[in-house]
């Protein structure tokens, strides 16, 4: 099995097809992560999400990971890792336009809720207030085995 | 969709179902995820790695973050996170049942080498060499839909 490095081009693609992944932060270097559904512009990549421990965590320390992988057998992989900064998209008329991408994005990809954090007994109000956000790309790489069977 | 809390016992079930996951780690709180095989032998999460990145940060900050999840549909998942702590088992006496215990865990699952680090050019001999490595266990907790079709 050899395996390859993706291209930035190729990472970026990858991306865009996708629609899950896994989110990581870090609070005093303990990481935490989450299975999350986003949408990808070829610029940011947006999500939603409620309050609760990721989203503290995130207003804290902005500096994140997502990582999307695909396996069609233990010899068939990719997997890419996108190392960005988080930034919240309030509802504010300066990020009405980041905002409306978001929601078309998301539509477009038939997002679901699929947060824990919305099943909390405790500020349930509050925890089913919803939160856009977007991540702002500093370093995307990728690996996957070849050949490429796309 | 309710979604409820999973008791720990529960959590712990699951990982000893599960072979596969995404492992975070931090360095200057930036976390890192990439996607491991483990084993788990109801105490202790095993895996295989080779020198990279991630082993280079977990050696400068234990705090690791492991995740699993799984979805036959959107409406149909469950995730679990452990919080924990990284040793890594060198080939060393006083390893010798750890790194044991380690390897019959991982060829019953049929853990496989699944390490873009093993394609790295540069110390090649280096990136080969595998690694075997524990987590210790600091908090398991986990949400899954309801109704429960197991």
């Amino acid at each position: 099995m050899e395996i390859l490095e993706m291209s930035e081009a190729e990472c970026l693609r990858k991306l865009g097809q996708t629609k899950f992944g896994r989110l990581a932060c870090a609070r005093d270097n303990q990481p935490y992560v989450v299975p999350v559904y986003f949408a990808f512009d070829g610029r940011h990549i947006y999500g939603f999400t409620t309050l609760g421990q990721k989203v503290e965590w995130m207003r804290l320390n902005p500096q994140v990971c997502l990582e999307i992988d695909e396996r069609s057998s233990d010899d068939t992989w990719l997997s890419v890792v996108v190392f960005g900064r988080y930034e919240e998209l309030p509802d504010e008329p300066r990020f009405g336009t980041a905002r409306t991408i978001a929601h078309q994005l998301l539509q477009q990809r038939s997002a679901i809720w699929w947060e824990p954090a919305t099943s909390s007994k405790r500020n349930k109000s509050l925890a089913l207030t919803p939160i856009v956000y977007r991540i702002h790309i500093r370093q995307i790489t990728g690996y996957r085995t070849s050949p490429n069977e796309e």
